[in-house]
């Protein structure tokens, strides 16, 4: 049971992370740190935190368990601001998408304090943002990856772990490295490629007339196109090595898919489009 | 009523289609021609067709309407062996998911029976495919595109309408050029962008190691990367002009978002997610 979490950032994932917890019983009361006053006034409305709070010294005051639940743009600045109030044994962790810069900034902002900071990434998010999209459920039958530090007192990870788990998340633990090369793939590449074609053919054409032709195929693989264009960009740029060099690896198999069809090369593409029904296929319906 | 309705592939759309007029009381007998044995037992034992020929010639025997539900690839071959079996008013159509190369091959073998062929694409489908995948409702709620032809007798075009609207669809006519640049938008290269994503992150590590920290969007994203190899490089190839200007358009946008990401210039990455996310939202939330 953590008597006080105190959650930076009461958008979907804070929000969803404090509604599951406290629905488990696993969290005697939620303090909320959110500078935008409509988020305050709706997460407190909504019952997903207890008191809000505007002063970040004020908001750390007795806290167990600190999640950071903020746009990666913000981790920094935040891990700056926080690091004098930070007590003993008062555990730290974040929601980031990208975990080699929050570790970084970490590394450089919290001083002895980081052997109580745990690195965490929930995979689980809709497109939708902000506190009225939280829901308690988000994160059942999703994995939760921790990326815990050399330097991280075991107990602390054994905190954050827990919660999670209170949380209905099943709990994984890699490296921060592997977490970006890997995510780079299954979540910021897409990402991208979905927000360019969108973008692409609203340019063509006018949205309205093109998109009504549209299936349920590209309603399912644009839908990350919706998402909130500053997370993104902010994961991007925060993910920006691993993320290049998938991008050129990308580009350069585009380009032989298109010398291919250029060429008439049917062998060549259904190759190609054999391979992926196989290792998606294996996977989803294994 | 069609009294005798011949459907010549009879796998997820030929099938569907079959069950819809069914189920609508909009056809009376349905005789489906198919050369995988497996499909033809399947399509027996499912109620999709009341009988099975390997004949061409006997398949179409006393067809008022013939609907061509095979894979791109086959549609030209299909054209040359059914001429000489085409009957004054039997009307013919296709589901073909490219237009400009059926109408090139139906004028091209149809001879003065073009009157009658009126090309089709019914805006649906699933990432599975045969038989067994067919179900009466696919097309409810969705758009099947007619490109009718300048040589069309007007009852021709009438009755595919018409059986498409007993089929649960709605209706729409624009040109085979329209149609097939539209689609290659909306449709083809979202699957080829699947494709490669899939097969490129199953080359980089095992799919199951990296495949398990996927989530929803994800999965939704790389769907249409389950489809059918065969049938998607038929249509890439039969679509291959606008496909082509298409890709190089997006390569080009890609390459722009690469140097953006390469320079850590976050304002041009957040303005191209922001008109994406606003083209997406005004489309499916409007």
């Amino acid at each position: 049971m953590i008597q006080r979490l105190c959650v930076l950032g009461v958008g979907l994932i804070g929000g969803s992370l404090a509604l599951a917890l406290k629905r488990s019983g696993a969290v005697s009361e939620v303090i909320g740190y959110e500078k935008d006053p409509l988020y305050r006034a709706k997460a407190l409305s909504l019952g997903i935190i207890d008191r809000a709070e505007v002063c970040l010294a004020e908001a750390l005051r007795g806290a167990e368990v600190v999640v950071l639940a903020v746009p990666l743009g913000g981790m920094e600045g935040l891990f700056q601001q926080m690091a004098p109030h930070l007590k003993p044994e008062m555990v730290v962790t974040d929601v980031g998408s990208v975990k080699g810069s929050v570790v970084t900034a970490a590394r450089a902002e919290l001083g002895t304090r980081i052997v109580d900071f745990v690195p965490g990434h929930p995979i689980a998010g809709t497109e939708k943002s902000g506190p009225e999209a939280a829901f308690s459920d988000l994160f059942c039958l999703h994995k939760v990856i921790l990326t815990p530090l050399p330097e991280n007192r075991p107990g602390a990870v054994e905190t954050v772990r827990r919660m999670w788990h209170q949380a209905g998340a099943e709990v994984v633990e890699i490296s921060s490295a592997y977490h970006d090369q890997v995510l780079a793939g299954v979540s910021h590449l897409p990402h991208v490629l979905a927000f360019v074609l969108v973008d692409l053919l609203a340019k063509v054409g006018e949205p309205q007339d093109t998109l009504q032709f549209a299936a349920g195929g590209f309603r399912d693989f644009s839908r990350i196109a919706s998402s909130d264009p500053t997370v993104w960009r902010d994961i991007c740029l925060a993910n920006r090595e691993p993320l290049l060099a998938l991008l050129d690896h990308f580009e350069a198999e585009l380009h032989t898919v298109g010398e291919a069809l250029r060429h008439g090369d049917g062998g060549k593409l259904a190759e190609i489009f054999a391979r992926a029904k196989a290792a998606r296929d294996t996977h989803y319906n294994a």
